[in-house]
């Protein structure tokens, strides 16, 4: 064979995206906003229709030697739920598609749709769709979410201008180091198997990690102030990826203030145990599935009520790019690349 | 571990899915149909939206060492779209969400989604998201398609009534044929690689196993005669599968003429090769995307005009079970196995 032959780790997920998506366009009217942001908007004429999906791979995505099957389909839905609440939409209806080996029996396959009942009941959405199937090897999890949002209230990753205040809800780098934590256990684990793992103190990072939340109380909480974000985006891949996504659809710059930035004091303590630098975790830790949203100067007084939004810096003009300013007042360059950073993907 | 455990394999894929999906009730007013159709009927206000999704698994559902990945791009999107199509549905949106192992080249991607453009733009459908992860092994392809329909319109299992008039488009059995032919190519290039497939005598078959049509065709043609089928259902699995759908959904019993089967001459010739029954293949074989519809005795007429619908049967009371009334016009009560008649699944 002669034929050129690219390998895709070469591109890296954002690009391979837009290289494989750019040749097709949209026909239909009702096809709002295709690929590129936290989910589709599609025209109901009424209001907009959302439409998230993810596709979750056991052993890329998740590892059942230390995820519970119920935490997994809790947080397969959730981080679905999460896409919509980041187009500052409701999530009404999912479906879950499911492949599994003979690994798995009924029992186990109950105790995962028990987890995504727990998440349809806690956000509110309707399962009405899917299916299960066999695979070669291990779980393979499908979820695809659908919202509904008021036409003049959509969020998308476009929209930040200069000056506007950055804006993230809760605390950040916490499912990070919960992952740190349980893969700790997992290798003394393989080591001695008398060993009985001690998670206790870790708790609220083993939580984030396991089970993470969709801040569908904030998007609420927007809507009763009322405030309407400029722009909005949910963090999935780290604070500093995301920040490159709303600087490059904005085209905008900005400005985030190290001693702004919302660290649990247990993640701290457990950064400085792993030896990690907790700055790094909350900026590139990626899974914490809080929301990062853009607001007007004049909004300021909303969001500063709110006890679980922080301010962490204000866009610039794009030339200016995207920095963190430190506790010594120097611009450090951002850097986009997430995971790279600790040395291996998840 | 003392946990009881129940093989999946004991129950089969839809009391699976009744058992899993049965705790699950349905909160919203928008969730007007849930599991256990083609689609789910979500309502927009002015219209209803369709849901469909599937999740395809290279060794599970295809086969690359005979499926190019253009046409597998192809059969992905065609697949969902017939779901659409059989609740009268339009499509208009589609996700597609892909993770491959690195035995796989930015050129072969590009060859899949190359096959799913065509698609897009044969059924007039935008694709408007999804993402692309590594996997362990292999190919696994997620598509979730996002269809409109009048709310007079829609099509669903239930709503047969005794004496509707059972119809099929196109023919039957074909895909079965095509996916043997394929499956025997490939047992003498095993055996010897210097010997070339001819499948040039079964391109038709194997066209309708490697690219089977959603047939979007039909249901504009019913939207211009007009006519609303009672119900409504494709044929993935197999006629006699979907037969006890519809019977299941609607509360009846079918008749259905052996000799009114639509069977094209080269499914005729090619199961006699391969010594199987032909009828067997039509009622049995799946992958077929034909629509199978319903339609009250009065509208007759328009079906009958339409060159690519036959009418096989009629429903009955359900006490009177699914038959096949065979040419010699005896009644032979019908089996749902569907594959397992051919002593094995895909």
């Amino acid at each position: 064979m002669t034929e050129k032959r690219t390998e895709i780790e070469e591109l890296g997920e954002f690009k391979l995206i837009d290289l494989l998506t750019e040749p097709f366009g949209l026909q239909h009217d009702s096809s709002v906003l295709g690929v590129g942001d936290d989910a589709a908007i599609i025209d109901a004429g009424q209001h907009y229709t959302l439409v998230s999906t993810d596709l979750l791979l056991e052993g890329i995505h998740f590892d059942l030697t230390y995820c519970p099957l119920k935490h997994l389909g809790y947080k397969a839905v959730a981080v679905n739920v999460s896409d919509i609440a980041a187009m500052n939409g409701v999530p009404e209806q999912i479906t879950v598609s499911i492949a599994l080996s003979n690994r798995f029996s009924l029992e186990a396959l109950q105790e995962l749709y028990a987890g995504i009942r727990l998440a349809c009941e806690s956000y509110k959405v309707d399962l009405v769709g899917g299916d299960t199937s066999s695979s070669t090897k291990g779980l393979v999890i499908s979820v695809t979410a659908v919202g509904k949002v008021a036409k003049d209230k959509v969020c998308q990753r476009k929209g930040v201008q200069p000056n506007d205040i950055i804006c993230v809800t809760g605390d950040l780098g916490g499912a990070y180091l919960g992952l740190q934590v349980l893969n700790r256990e997992k290798q003394v684990f393989a080591a001695d198997a008398s060993m009985q793992p001690d998670l206790a103190p870790y708790q609220y990072l083993v939580q984030r990690q396991l089970k993470p939340e969709a801040r569908m109380d904030v998007v609420h909480a927007m809507r009763d102030m009322p405030l309407v974000p400029t722009a909005m985006i949910d963090l999935s891949d780290g604070l500093a990826s995301e920040l490159f996504h709303l600087s490059r659809a904005s085209q905008v710059g900005v400005n985030i203030y190290e001693d702004k930035l919302p660290i649990d004091k247990l993640t701290y303590e457990t950064a400085a145990a792993f030896n990690l630098d907790p700055v790094v975790c909350a900026m590139h830790g990626g899974e914490d599935y809080e929301l990062l949203f853009t607001i007007r100067p004049q909004d300021l007084k909303q969001v500063e009520k709110h006890p679980d939004i922080s301010l962490i810096g204000y866009a610039t003009a794009a030339a200016h790019g995207l920095n963190l300013i430190t506790d010594a007042g120097s611009a450090v360059p951002l850097s986009a690349q997430g995971w790279a950073h600790f040395g291996k993907g998840q």
